[in-house]
C-alpha cells in the first residue's frame, strides 16, 4: 500500500520552490488579497484514510470547482434531458469565450466552462425556490462540514465586476437557453464561487466521484453509478480550461480547477485528492497545484490508464 | 437635370411586385405589426427640391439609420479621439456578433455594428448629462421636424428582449470600453434606435452629409468638411452591415439602413434619398428597398464612381 | 470473468437493426465501394483470450486509426521533444479544419486530428530513410500478422482527391511546421491510411496500448510505461475527432476511430477491442461501432471511470 | 485647376522623412534586395496630363496590384456569372486567411484578396489557351507600354516559398471552386505577381478605371459603363486589405496596394495616380504611399465623397 503520508510531504518539498513563478489571480479584491504563499494537499481514500499536508485544513475560495456540485445536482435531477441546453465535448478555447456560443447557437460546450455552468445554474433555479440554500445544503452534506458557506464580500465583488459572465447570460439567454431572469442566475452563480472550503474538505466532497456516486461517509447516493462514470469522463475532457488534455496527459485523473488555486480530483474506486496553492499558470490553474497532481500519480504509479 | 419625380414613379411601379419576397422584422411586437405593404421614397436635392411618392410622409422606426446621427454627434465633440475605442473597418461579420470583438480585445471594428453604436452612444453619455433629450434636439434640427419623437413602447420592448445588445454592452465593458453603467447605456441606445420619422425627415437629415457638414437649410455646420468626408467612406464601407459591398458595387452610395426597412443614403455635393419598405432580405436590410435604391442610380446615372 | 463472447454476440443482435441509418464514407470510390453490412468485432484479452463475431476477420481500410501507430513511432524515438511541433489539447473544431491551425501558427491542436497526424508522418520522414517501409513492419509486428499492407488504389485515389490534406500541408509548411517536401509527406500519409487490417489484427495491435507499451505476444516494449499511459491520455481526450467527449462519456476508454468504420480501444491493464461497420454518423465515426463499444462496456462493466 | 506636379513635389518633401519607419518584405530574397529608400508618385489625368515625382520611372513588381488587372479580365468576359464564385464583401481578416474561405465554403470574400485572385486566375485558365500570354498583352495595352514584362526569378522564388497559396488553392479545389490543375493556376498567379511595371506604367493602366471602362489613350472599351463603376465600388471598400476603411476614410478613393510597396488608385472622371515606396506598414500597405496618398487628397481638395 502506498504511503501517502510520505508522498505528500516528498511532493511538498519539491515543489515549494516553484513559489512565485505563478500569478495570484487578482481581478477581484478578495482574491488579490490571498497570500501567494498558501500551499496544502489532502488525500481522502475511500478506505476512511485521511492524509494532509501543509495548509490543508485552511478554506479558499473554491471558484470554478463549484460548478461540479450544481453539474452533479442538476444531472441527477434531470438527467440526460439536460443535454439538450449542453455538450459534453472540450471547447478548445478558452474558458469565458463567447467565439464558440456564437457558432453554437447558445448552446455551451459543456458543464465546465462558464456557459455551461451558468446554463447548471439556470436549471437549479428552475428547479428549486431557493437555489442558494440547496447548493450549500449538499456541498455540506458531501464534505461533512456544517461550517462551509459563501463569502458574500466574494459574491458582491464579482458581481460588481462580472461583466464576462453577465456578457455569456444575456448572450445565452438571447438564443432562448436561459430560463430564468439573468440578473437571479448570476447572483446565484457568483454565490456558488464563493463558497469557502479547504483541501480537506474538498477532498471528501469529492469522494463520491471517487465511490460510483456514493458519499463513502454517509452511504447516501448521489449520482447512479453510470451516470458517475459519465461525470468523471466530462472531467476528465473537460475540467481543467484549455489544459485539460495537458492535465489527462501528466495527470491520467480527473479533476476540476478553479482560478482561487485549488485543485480537486479522483482515482475512481481509490481516492480523491485536492491541492490548493493560489498562483496561477497562464492557463488559470494552479502552478504548483499542477506539478503536485503530476508528481502524486508519477511516485504512487497511479493512473486510469 | 434628371427629373426625380418622374423616377420615383417609375421605381415605385417596376418594384412594387417585390412585396411579400422578404420578411418584415419580428423580433419584437411593435416592429411585427409594421403593416408590410408600406412603401415610400423621398429625394432633398441641395438646391431645395423635394420628390416623394408613396409613404413618404408616414413615420416608422428608424432603428439602426440612428446611428448615423449619434456617431455624428460624438466625432463633431471628440474628434480622432474617437478611434482609440473603435475601428474604421467593415466588420465581415453580422452586424451583432461577439466573434470579432472577443479577438479584437472589445474594440469594435467600426461606429456602424451594434458594438459600436453602443460605444457612440457610451461617449454621448459621458459627454452630456441627458443624452436623450440633445439627441433628439440634433435630429428635429437636421430633419427640420419638431415632432420627431422617440416610441416609447418601442423602446421599452427592445429592452426586454434585447439580451444580445445587453451582452455586447457587458462584453465592452468586461474590457474597459464601456465608461458608463451598462443600463443606461443600453436604455439611451434603445430609446435612439426607436425614433419615429418619415422618408422625407431622413431624407432631410441626411442633406448635411451631402453638403459637406452643413444643414443646408439652416446653414449650421454639424460636421468639418474633412469629416464629412471620412463619414461618408465609411458608410460607403461599413454602412450595410454585411452587405456594404453589395450596396456600394449596385449602388455606389454611400448609405445607411435599419431593420424597420428604412434606408438613407447621399450622393455628395448632390442630394440624399431615404426609402423605406419593411420587409427585410436575409442581410437585416430593406429587400424593395435595396432594389430601389439601385434603380435610382441606374436610372439617374448617378455614382461617386 | 466475464463472458466476452457471449456479450460480442448479443451486441450484434442488439445493434444490428441500427444498418442503413448511417452512410459510408464516399469520398474515393474505393470507399463507397464498401459493402455498408460489414459488420464485425474482435475482443483481445491480455491473457490471450480473442472473442470475435461477423465479420471480424475481413480486411478494411482502417484509414486514422494509423494515426495511432505513426504518433506511438515518433513518440518513441523523439520522446517530448515531439510537443514543440504539436499539442496535446482536444481541437474543438472539425478534423480536418484549418481555423484553429491559423490562429495557433501551424502548430496542430494534437496528433490524432489530419494536421497532427501530418506533422508525425512529417517527423518520420525526416528519422528514416523509408518510412512506408518502417510503418508496415511496425504494424506487422504488433498485429503479429506479416499479411498486412497497404491499398495502392486506395491511396492513388486519395491523393488524387486530397486537397483538404493537401493543403493543411502546406498551410503548415508555410508556418515552417512540415521539414519535408510536401508531396513525400503526403504520399506517406494517404499509404498509411490505406492499410488494409482485420478487426482481429486492430485489436492484436492495439494490445501494447492496454499492456503499459510491452506487446503481450512478443515481450517487446514499444513506448515507455510513462508514455503508454500518455498516450491512452490523448487517444481518450483527443481520439475520435469532434466526438471525442461523447465517446469518453458513453464508453470511457481511450480508442481511435477512422472513417472506413473502424474503432479500436483499450481497457489499460486488461483488453483491446475493435468493431467494424462502414456507416458512419455525422462526426464521421462509425454508427454501429459507437453504439457497440458503448453496450460493450455497460454489458461488462468495465471503464476506466 | 489643380497644379498636380507642385503637390508632388511638396508630398515628396513632406513625406520623405518617413522613410525608415516600415519594412521592406522579405519573404523571397528578390523583393528583399530592394532598395528601402526609392520613392516615386505618377499621376495622369483623363486630359492626357502626366505628372512625376522621384523614381516614378523605375519599374519594381506590382504583386497584388496585379489582381485588378485579371479581374478587369475575367468580369468582362463573364459579367455577373463570375459571383457564383466569389463574393463582393470586405473579408475582416487578413489577406491571406483561410478562416473566412472555411467558414463559408470555399467561396472567397471577394476579389483582391488571394484566394479571389486565385479563382480569378482558374477562370482565365478556363478561358483562354495561353493566360501568361493574355495577361501580358493586357496589361501593356492599358500601360501603352510594350516592354511590361514578368521577372521569372521572381515568379520562381515565389513558387518555392508560396506554401501558403498553395494551401489556399488546395483547400478551394477541395469545395470544388478551383476548376484547373492547382500547379497550373498557382503558376500562372505567381507570374501575375511578379510583373515589373513603374508608377507612370500602372498610373497609365488604371486610367480606364477613372475614364467609365474606356482607355483614354487607345479608345478601347475594356468594362462597360456599369461594370467600371461596379470594380471601383469594389476596389474603394476591399482593394486595401484589411486596412481599406482606413484607406477610404482618410483617402476617399478606390484603389490598389501591393506588397511591392505599389499603390494606385483613381478619381473617377478625372485621374488616376499611382505611388511607390517599399517600406511596408503592419497592414502589408506602403507606408509612405499610404501618407502620401491622404496628402494628395487633401492638398487637392480632391474625393469621391
Amino acid at each position: 500500500m502506498a504511503d501517502y503520508q510520505k508522498h505528500l510531504e516528498e511532493i511538498y518539498q519539491e515543489t515549494i520552490h516553484l513559489q512565485g513563478k505563478g500569478k495570484v489571480a487578482d481581478y477581484i479584491p478578495a482574491l488579490a488579497e490571498t497570500e501567494p504563499t498558501k500551499y496544502g494537499i489532502t488525500v481522502c481514500t475511500l478506505d476512511g484514510g485521511l492524509y494532509r499536508v501543509g495548509d490543508a485544513d485552511e478554506t479558499f475560495s473554491i471558484q470554478s470547482i463549484s460548478k461540479v456540485f450544481t453539474f452533479a445536482m442538476v444531472f441527477n435531477a434531470m438527467g440526460d434531458k439536460l443535454w439538450k441546453r449542453m455538450g459534453k465535448e472540450p471547447s478548445g478555447t478558452s474558458f469565458n469565450s463567447l467565439i464558440q456560443l456564437e457558432k453554437e447557437n447558445g448552446i455551451p460546450r459543456n458543464p465546465f466552462i462558464n456557459a455551461g455552468a451558468l446554463v447548471c445554474v439556470d436549471c437549479l433555479v428552475s428547479l428549486t425556490k431557493n437555489p442558494l440554500k440547496e447548493i450549500l445544503s449538499f456541498v455540506r452534506k458531501l464534505s461533512g462540514n456544517p461550517k462551509v458557506n459563501y463569502d458574500s464580500v466574494i459574491a458582491d465583488s464579482e458581481r460588481k465586476t462580472g461583466f464576462r459572465n453577465a456578457a455569456l447570460a444575456n448572450f445565452m439567454k438571447s438564443f432562448g437557453n436561459i430560463e430564468n431572469d439573468v440578473e437571479e442566475v448570476l447572483n446565484a452563480y457568483f454565490h456558488q464561487c464563493s463558497l469557502m472550503m479547504s483541501c480537506t474538505d474538498l477532498a471528501k466532497a469529492f469522494s463520491f466521484l471517487a465511490n460510483g456516486g456514493v458519499n463513502p461517509q454517509t452511504g447516501e447516493r448521489h449520482l447512479t453509478e453510470s451516470q458517475c462514470k459519465r461525470m468523471n469522463a466530462l472531467l476528465q475532457t473537460c475540467g481543467m480550461y484549455d489544459e485539460s488534455g495537458e492535465f489527462a496527459f501528466s495527470t491520467g485523473l480527473p479533476g476540476k480547477s478553479g482560478v482561487g488555486g485549488g485543485i480537486a480530483a479522483v482515482l475512481p474506486r481509490s481516492l480523491s485528492i485536492c491541492s490548493w496553492a493560489p498562483e496561477l499558470n497562464s492557463y488559470g490553474n494552479s502552478l504548483i497545484g499542477m506539478k503536485a497532481m503530476e508528481l502524486f500519480t508519477t511516485k504512487t504509479g497511479i493512473s486510469i490508464f
